[in-house]
């Protein structure tokens, strides 16, 4: 595929194309970054004003009966559990990532503790999210009960760093800078193998790669809305747990809304049967309501379709950068391999950080990684072959013209 | 004050009678139950099509700088401060109310290991909002280090729990059930004496009354924006810490955003200095975004002036129920004291549940709480000295007819 005509050709064929329609996608942008924030589906516009103008305004204090807004956790995380391989009551939405990763390892190091009391090691990755590894050490610092963190990198590859003195391997299914992804089911049956339990924070593989968390027998997940799923900035994340682990251990943010009976007011906190016990405080509930819009186009997508556009944009994107921009100095940081990567594409360039400027300025949004990555997301629900031409063709041009070499793109303001 | 003429002379002398003009108010609807959730405020519908189609639809990541959502909790914490007496930088919107008290807690308890590794207990109140005393049982049980709750009541009052055990006294400002206050600044010293810090629950005071953090010496306090403050239905919450506790401790919920530089990357989890150590992962900004309406009529109202309108009408609604309802078996639970008391009014009656349920049948929404109780929530921003004579006209028709006495309204499915 190698003119831009292919590309309008391929799109022509694709059956998910016509989905783009249910997106608001501004004028002048080529948007490679829904995997840091998803677009705006169209049905965000009514379903705000519902909830904002007669849920809110009207309904008032009457809509967490009558618009069910107390069921919200519970009902948008059986539809999210859809796309990643949960049966219904295993997930609710409800806080944040880190939040949710700090309950599941909570509940992780307590069942450890009563299965295999002396383990006092976390395993995670030196390149994970730093907000995985940020909540570990904060959880580490606070218990003083001799935990450690262990990292996994270059010199550490998992086999090496699991043993016997692992509680829990906690990883992120795709990595967030350079796109590599863990086969979910294998890396759980090693460290099962060595009686470790598993997090999988999937906060770059929810809505973007096809995850069966109970085919691969994972013990914990936590993941973000706001991505992939399109779910808008900052909604709230998800927990996922399963039925054998539900009940075992209260985690500690125990708040009234993951009491049994929270409406009883009761002095002793009794934690919900089942996953409602990883809620804690009362939710954004606009917020928490727009998710629904994202989720329903993307339970609209069969999700191996997805996976097969994905894999196939991503592709034609690293060939087109590789075969139009090679007398540039961009090094592809993400494996080639299909079942080894998620759903966007990153490059390593010297100046990594004013070309994407300069692409933004151009219309062209994707974002900036320490160290001096360009990281591209594709998002098949709204993206198709010729706007991963165009969007080559701009970085072909930025690069060929050193447009990206000026002081406005060089000054670090950003802060995404 | 004894006809709805005189009160409809009041309401035309009432300074604060404006701000009404500010609100949504649904018709045929008088609402009693701002304490619960704060009712809209007109400026929101044009905000929330601002954030939701402009920054998310058109803005995408690039509102994150344009539209400056990075800087929301604090920009909005510096906001809501100058309503509860803090000064700049003391206060950030995040998360819930909950998860504020846990990092506020686990500061205060570290704090304290530090200075007197000895003490062991918690001191809080079995009439306490639940949450409180649900995440202070979660701490204990999580932390395995011999921590224990004893709470004051009837039987132990605040004097006889506080001995030099005492690590923590966390208390609501106003009790959410009864509108019993406390004096923040004496009780504060009473435990300083003692040795303990003091947390403050202010989600029934923040809007509400007077509250002064900095001239009380509080150590930290919590709250929320949905009830008084007219942030929307679960907006984020708040958290404050004065700069002397500030840098002391990292809670353990030591998320990305609390970093000092979160867009490093970088491995090991350094805290911002100052308040900003308080936050975790990324805030749901539609609902963060909304606070900020609210926010702005507060701060229009002079709060000693919303503070003495509170009294007037509290006073009103008590004087008339206990005169003109005489006849029915109601009980006043709210302290008479202005100096005790909140800015709601709370009786209790048989048939509570039942009472209230015909309440808001008719338009006179309040609530119900266990056991037994109708709460009235007063809030002088939107309600007038008529409307609560109309409330009461309500009420005692709705007693003398016994019209609450139907199978409808004894059903109990309402879960607020």
């Amino acid at each position: 595929m190698l003119t831009r005509e292919d590309c309008l050709q391929a799109d022509l064929q694709d059956p998910l194309a016509p989905l783009k329609q249910r997106f608001e996608l501004p004028d002048g942008v080529i948007y490679l970054d829904g995997n840091s924030l998803g677009v705006m589906p169209k049905s965000a516009r009514v379903r705000s004003a519902e909830v904002i103008e007669q849920e809110w305004g009207v309904g008032l204090i009457r809509s967490w009966n009558t618009a069910d807004w107390f069921a919200l956790p519970a009902r948008l995380g059986n539809k999210l559990g859809r796309l990643i391989g949960a049966n219904e009551d295993e997930v609710v939405i409800t806080d944040t990532t880190s939040l949710n990763l700090f309950k599941a390892l909570a509940a992780a190091l307590r069942i450890q503790q009563q299965a295999r009391p002396q383990r006092r090691v976390i395993v995670s990755e030196r390149d994970n999210f730093p907000t995985d590894l940020y909540m570990i050490q904060g959880m580490i610092d606070f218990l003083q009960q001799g935990y450690e963190l262990r990292l996994i990198d270059d010199e550490t590859p998992l086999e090496a760093a699991l043993d016997e003195d692992v509680a829990v391997l906690l990883l992120s299914h795709v990595n967030y800078r350079t796109g590599a992804m863990y086969d979910m089911a294998s890396v759980t049956a090693l460290a099962h193998q060595y009686g470790a339990l598993t997090i999988w924070d999937l906060a770059h593989a929810a809505g973007a790669v096809p995850v069966d968390l109970n085919a691969a027998q994972a013990d914990f997940a936590v993941g973000c809305t706001y991505k992939y799923l399109n779910g808008g900035p900052g909604s709230p994340a998800f927990i996922w747990v399963p039925p054998r682990h539900q009940d075992r251990f209260w985690q500690p943010l125990s708040g009234w809304w993951g009491h049994q009976r929270p409406f009883d007011m009761a002095v002793a906190y009794e934690p919900a049967n089942g996953i409602r016990r990883f809620l804690c405080g009362t939710q954004p509930i606009v917020s928490m309501s727009l998710i629904e819009c994202g989720l329903d186009v993307a339970l609209e997508a069969d999700m191996e379709a997805v996976r097969t556009k994905s894999l196939a944009l991503t592709d034609l994107f690293i060939e087109l950068v590789e075969t139009r921009c090679k007398d540039h100095p961009l090094t592809l940081i993400t494996p080639r391999d299909h079942d080894q990567r998620g759903s966007h594409a990153s490059f390593r360039h010297p100046e990594g950080f004013a070309v994407m400027q300069a692409l933004i300025a151009r219309g062209v949004i994707g974002d900036y990684r320490e160290p001096e990555v360009l990281r591209f997301g594709i998002t098949p629900l709204y993206l198709g072959y010729a706007d991963v031409w165009d969007a080559v063709d701009t970085l072909k041009d930025i690069l060929d013209t050193r447009s990206w070499d000026k002081p406005e793109f060089k000054q670090r303001t950003s802060v995404t």
